[in-house]
């Protein structure tokens, strides 16, 4: 246990982040805890996107360019579904259908999420520990001003083009960390934050009842990657949330985000100019190029990320 | 309701007959009651082989060389799931897959069966009204010198290889006729029993408690075509079946198993010399070509069938 690389994680910027570390790390002392407020039922098959970007880019089969789904993946059952009368806004893959049906199954006869997931990590030929941040339901929600919509009907049907009036993390109370996660936690050796969105993806897991106390506690060092370079993103809506929720949109704004816990933030050199006063929040601060382009960047910016903590 | 023709149907013998019949009959006066003993679940989801072949066969989609799933159909997802672990003698394909996606969800969100199938012959632009034999639970179970086995395991895992000792309807007794089923007999303008199995197809159809009395109370005349022709199958173990149960292996051990209520029995022109024999049962026997190699042998049958007992 006190050998294990714990990986806080999202969708996609969590996954090319991960594809980095387990070039230089032995993946069976990486855990990664991985969101599931973004889980959604469709058709009666439980979809946890969050984990399966993981899975697939970790196996080798994701499709890179869009960086999630199969690669050579293709629509058949979606097509039919959609001939039955159901809507067909969130596209399901044919490959990709066989992980929800076989999830869906499995969680039918009574094992938990993380069960589930640590099967799914087997059956995809896969060393790393994925545990899901919860075996509870939480799910999140974004307060739009027509409508509190679902986490994939903001992201997905709506296109990230409603107004964010809030974001809450409905069943959020009655959630509790997944079994090893707060041990696993505890007894790290290092805590790395993915370069995931700070209020849906690693906000959600920081407020699973003691997620976070844990990071305050542990006496593993924390680093977190900056997904925002220049008040953007490279993927998703992430800066836009931060502004409607009066945060900065900024590699400093995630910093203070995670300050309570946060021995190191890893921003874009791009964002040189934010050093010292991130620096001013108590952390260190380290710069170099966060845009993970291809195998040489990734790997380069997990090392990186890692050194800093070891 | 009194318009209503009454059909008692299996899988592909009974939908290549109903093909016939919906070209001499307007579909809306149609009732079709299917046989539900086959239906199983794989990987969670519920498959009804029998009814979706009716479906698929009416609906102009199915894969007519085959009699049974989709014309152009893949195995994508199907392909995966035996990635994933999973058996893969069942072989489910992309668009058949959506068909039982539907089915299981409805059913999740807490609809019977019958009202499921409702939706769904709307949803293939059907106006037959397909009533599965029963809303609960019955599984056809084989009975064979090794084990005990599910229809679809003696069906397709096994090929019928397996010596039959006994068929058993487990769930038998505490299953009640769906919804309508018994007033659609008693009220019919004529019941025809569709060519197809005795023992698993109509045998279990006339198992349900209420619906072999329902036979014999009804004022509509009743005509079977018998599945068996010179003491062969056109498709499927009827005849081995038959004799495994101490049945006589031919038309004539069609028409004893129903002669409690039957009117008219309809054998084919190669089986001549049974008309006698069978007549001794206190019925009337047609004789014609029961072949169904195209449209119009389809359609001559029935006709022959529905102006047998009009």
């Amino acid at each position: 246990m006190k050998n294990n690389i714990v990986v806080l994680s999202g969708g996609v910027g969590g996954a090319r982040f991960l594809e980095g570390l387990i070039q230089i790390a032995l993946q069976e002392n990486i855990v990664v805890i991985g969101n599931t407020g973004d889980d959604e039922e469709f058709y009666g098959l439980h979809v946890s996107p969050d984990l399966d970007i993981v899975l697939y880019t970790l196996a080798g089969v994701v499709n890179a360019t869009q960086g999630w789904g199969f690669a050579d993946e293709t629509y058949h059952t979606m097509e039919q579904l959609t001939k039955l009368g159901n809507d067909g806004w969130f596209q399901l893959g044919d490959k990709d259908l066989a992980t929800h049906i076989q999830r869906t199954n499995l969680l039918k006869q009574g094992k938990t999420l993380s069960e589930v997931t640590k099967e799914l990590c087997k059956q995809f030929g896969l060393d790393i520990k994925l545990i899901p941040m919860t075996d509870q339901k939480v799910r999140t929600k974004i307060k739009t001003p027509k409508s509190l919509l679902s986490f994939q009907e903001y992201f997905v049907k709506n296109r990230t083009q409603d107004e964010v009036l809030d974001i809450m993390y409905e069943g959020i109370e009655k959630a509790k960390p997944a079994p090893e996660v707060l041990e696993t936690l505890l007894n790290a050796r290092a805590i790395l934050l993915a370069p995931s969105n700070p209020l849906v993806s690693i906000g959600t897991i920081l407020a699973i009842p003691g997620i976070r106390n844990a990071l305050k506690k542990t006496k593993a060092k924390i680093t977190a990657v900056s997904p925002i370079i220049q008040g953007a993103t490279v993927k998703g809506p992430a800066n836009r949330m931060m502004k409607s929720m009066g945060m900065e949109p900024s590699a400093l704004g995630v910093a203070k985000a995670y300050q309570d816990f946060l021995d190191v933030m890893i921003i874009d050199e791009q964002d040189k100019e934010l050093q010292k006063i991130i620096e001013k929040l108590g952390m260190k601060v380290i710069t170099t190029d966060t845009i993970m382009k291809d195998k040489k960047t990734k790997v380069a910016l997990a090392k990186t990320t890692l050194d800093s903590v070891l």
